[in-house]
């Protein structure tokens, strides 16, 4: 191999944060400073500079902040992120010889020896500086250059005091030659995102069991009445389940039952019927302007309104007819329902991302995110993303966020823990966890050592439920009114996202449909429950 | 943004072993395993599978062996490094359909489902595959087909029979669709190294010290002589410091001082005089033949010479008068001697890296290196590595290994951690160490566990030495015969690599120039010394 002409000595390495060597963001809260601290070398004895680049995604050109040696060869510095959206961070090291050679000067001053070859040496570094400089301070550094010149090479203390005059180590540091820098391969980004992705507090509560009397279903206009509610608990997001029609076809009874009564509501997860899909308001729930409504009530109180986007159809949902190629096939023609063989879900069907049709459905799931924006909404709660590949996810929320970096998503996703951190590395704002399942002290210390460490602590931002309506754990089936208060304290000081679904919790709700399930018993993802009768409206 | 067409749904991440985002290789020794670990998962619930490949640089087609699946997503595997260069490795992972079907099969099979259309499922995924397949393969495969879909839906047991039949599976293994495995974007690499690049003991001895008698100076011939004595000891690698012309201008005398007497010998790392520069041998010490008959003398007894790679010279150099470019001016015109402000070295001439005369520069040095592999030397000391730039060190071991992959580099760069470590990623088959600064317990498990631990452990080779010509530390200076004996066990058991510089190590010599100093007094850099009389002939 020919040898390479140019190299550049300084040695950029170990940055920190970077996520999979730049392949993923790290997550910050406007306001933050963003650390960065790399190891930053050379061979020799040369002095050292370095500087942090950084700049938002629509800006051109870098900003530069100096970094500092901190021991080892160890560089750190900061940059605050001031707006939701992306930032981009890198750094530059170079050799720096007018440092250089001001350290050695000052050396060798102190030990008395002849200067007159080294301010000649200095001489030609500034007039070499002076090259690069705008016509005033070109001159000023020839000037200082001659003054070098004509120095008396005894005259130590001349010299140094000469040499660290401080506009000229500035003109100096302006004017460096910059074409020998290293600068670190990977251009690391941050998404930065509003201060509500880190601090929430959030309440889940089915709108349909906003009533007090088994005649009449809740109404998104009811769910208004308990916003004062709900404020005064101290939650700041109030999250609906599904709000869309619900299929009849398959439709599940009380407590999951195949044969429904007739009146049966069905699971607001079954999401479509003739009356519309995920860009449609159940009849029985109101309308967009209803729910305007209630998100202008919420807002009065602080409260931010949060959506379900479950991306899945029961068989009524209109896609499958208009897009019947976005479905899966069984042999015989019929429609693949979701399975977790031997279960059969034969209520759901699930999209199939795997095929030739796959960018239609993904504009299309694009589009719904858009209509409930459309319509104020700026929080979604995705419904088991680990589901639905990682690629769709990194595309959907780089899209959605790139033109409204405020919304936040909350991943659902219960599932193995690298999963969990995938769907948070590429793009998802807040993260369930596995907290409803630790409950020992050794089982608390161990997770949140984890999840507060880096990397994980770099992009994954933990959202703590005690309970959800698919999960009531052991602990609150068994420990009363106490562990309900000891979850909740937990919860809501162990992160800074929590949750809870209620009114079930605050009612310590604690019956499971049987003994070893975590399933509620009357859950009401299968029926209406009149909680608000019993307690939430006297309250 | 459109949406990509096409993604792959295996993540491939955290691989282990893999430095600098494989930047830089691991070392491993001929006949050793590399083993691999990495995490590999994907969205959704489907079986994967996942391999690992591997090829020799001078091999074009990559090598599979299945990586296994340890737990929490964390997969692992190996393949062994027979010879010494250069390998590659990289990982690839899959969704399985086949594994994932026959899964399911089991389970529906389980519960007593009928499996009519799972059956017809699974033909579709033989004859599939039977596209991909050998004309007599696609026989097999659309035979079992066949039987399939001719199968009562109820017959579970023969279901599972068929579907798990061993030849069946290793026919959808091999015949499996590739298409959208994710391969893992690195292509890592292993730097394979022999035996004694990672088991060695070294003997450091000046040639010219091996005399009896102050009338004559040693020769390599007397050197040979001595072989014996040190292959009694142990010992496998006889290093020698340089053996070339040693300048007169400046010349040091005894004990470091300017003022020689005419019959000093000059610091052997002054090199480069009338008589010759890095390409001749010194005429005191002999010719290339003594070398020849040293060097086989050694190979007899199982030791293998070691050379010194100092790339300096003296003012007389013949470098200096033929290639004048190749060292920095000051001010005056003169060449610029090595300085350390305030010390001045103003025997030695540091050669200049940094101009446009370095390709010529860099192609001597590799003819240096290239020169005394003609004549038979396999391993060299690299004195002061780290004031040469990296991208130097990177070329020339690259370009030497590529033709000789069994010549090893041992990188004596007494210098900050991370540059001793960076030394080592870019090529040096092993490095010297803080060995003989850490003495008390706490000093020696605190570094020995960071040198033991990845990543340090999968490119650095330390090699511990007790002493050098440049090293008596203040625990032998001060603990006597005893401190020699543990600091030797120490040396020997901590590490696969360790040398001595005797004579002096074994005559347990510790007296300093001066308290409070690391240089022997009477060092043998600057004159001769008759260890041999006293000591070693007689052993």
């Amino acid at each position: 191999m020919t040898v390479p002409k140019s190299f550049r000595r300084v040695v950029i390495e170990n940055v920190d944060p970077e996520i999979n060597g730049g392949r993923f963001a790290i997550t910050r809260m406007t306001g933050e400073s963003v650390w960065v601290a790399a190891d930053i070398f050379a061979d020799g004895h040369d002095v050292l500079g370095a500087a942090l680049q950084y700049r938002k995604e629509s800006e051109k050109s870098w900003k530069e902040v100096p970094l500092l040696l901190i021991n080892n060869d160890r560089w750190e510095g900061q940059f605050k992120v001031a707006t939701p959206g992306k930032y981009f961070y890198t750094l530059r090291g170079w050799v720096d010889p007018f440092k250089t050679w001001s350290r050695d000067l000052a050396k060798k001053a102190a030990a008395g020896q002849d200067l007159s070859l080294d301010l000649k040496a200095g001489a030609q570094l500034l007039l070499a500086a002076a090259k690069r400089a705008s016509t005033s301070d070109a001159g000023v550094l020839r000037e200082v250059a001659e003054k070098f010149s004509k120095l008396d090479g005894a005259d130590g203390q001349g010299a140094l005091d000469l040499a660290q005059y401080e506009d000229l180590n500035l003109l100096m540091s302006a004017y460096r030659n910059r074409t020998a820098d290293t600068i670190y391969g990977n251009e690391l980004a941050v998404r930065v995102d509003r201060q509500r992705a880190r601090f929430s507090s959030w309440y889940e509560m089915f709108p349909r069991s906003c009533t007090t009397t088994p005649e009449r279903r809740g109404t998104l206009r009811d769910c208004a009445e308990q916003v004062e509610y709900v404020a005064k608990m101290g939650f700041d997001v109030l999250y609906l389940p599904p709000i869309h029609p619900i299929g009849m076809t398959e439709r599940k009874g009380k407590n999951n039952s195949t044969t429904p009564a007739p009146s049966d509501p069905g699971s607001p997860w079954a999401i479509g019927s003739k009356q519309g899909g995920h860009k449609s308001i159940h009849p029985e729930l109101g309308t967009l302007s209803d729910l305007q409504a209630l998100r202008e009530k919420a807002q009065q109180y602080g409260i931010e309104l949060a959506l379900d986007l479950a991306y899945q159809c029961s068989p009524d949902h209109p896609y499958v007819k208009e897009h019947r190629e976005w479905f899966r096939s069984r042999p015989d023609g019929s429609v693949q329902y979701a399975e977790n063989p031997p279960k059969k879900y034969q209520d759901i069907y699930p999209l199939d991302f795997e095929n030739e049709h796959y960018p239609a459905l993904a504009e299309e799931l694009k589009s719904v995110v858009l209509f409930w924006i459309s319509h104020g909404i700026r929080i979604f709660r995705v419904d088991n993303p680990h589901t639905k590949p990682f690629a769709f996810w990194e595309w959907l929320i780089g899209e959605i966020k790139s033109e409204f970096p405020e919304v936040i998503f909350l991943a659902e996703a219960f599932t193995r823990p690298k999963v969990m951190y995938q769907l948070a590395k590429l793009g998802f704002t807040q993260s369930y966890t596995y907290f409803a399942w630790k409950n020992t002290k050794a089982e608390l210390t161990e997770y949140f050592t984890e999840i507060t460490q880096p990397p994980v602590r770099e992009f994954f931002r933990p959202n703590l439920w005690p309970n959800t309506p698919d999960i009531l754990n052991e602990y609150l089936q068994k420990g009363g009114r106490p562990a309900f208060i000891a979850r909740l304290v937990l919860a809501a000081t162990l992160g800074a996202n929590y949750g809870i679904y209620g009114p079930p919790f605050e009612l310590c709700e604690n019956k499971p449909v049987r003994e070893g399930s975590e399933e509620y018993l009357d859950s009401e993802k299968y029926q209406i429950r009149l909680w608000h009768r019993t307690y939430c409206v006297a309250a």
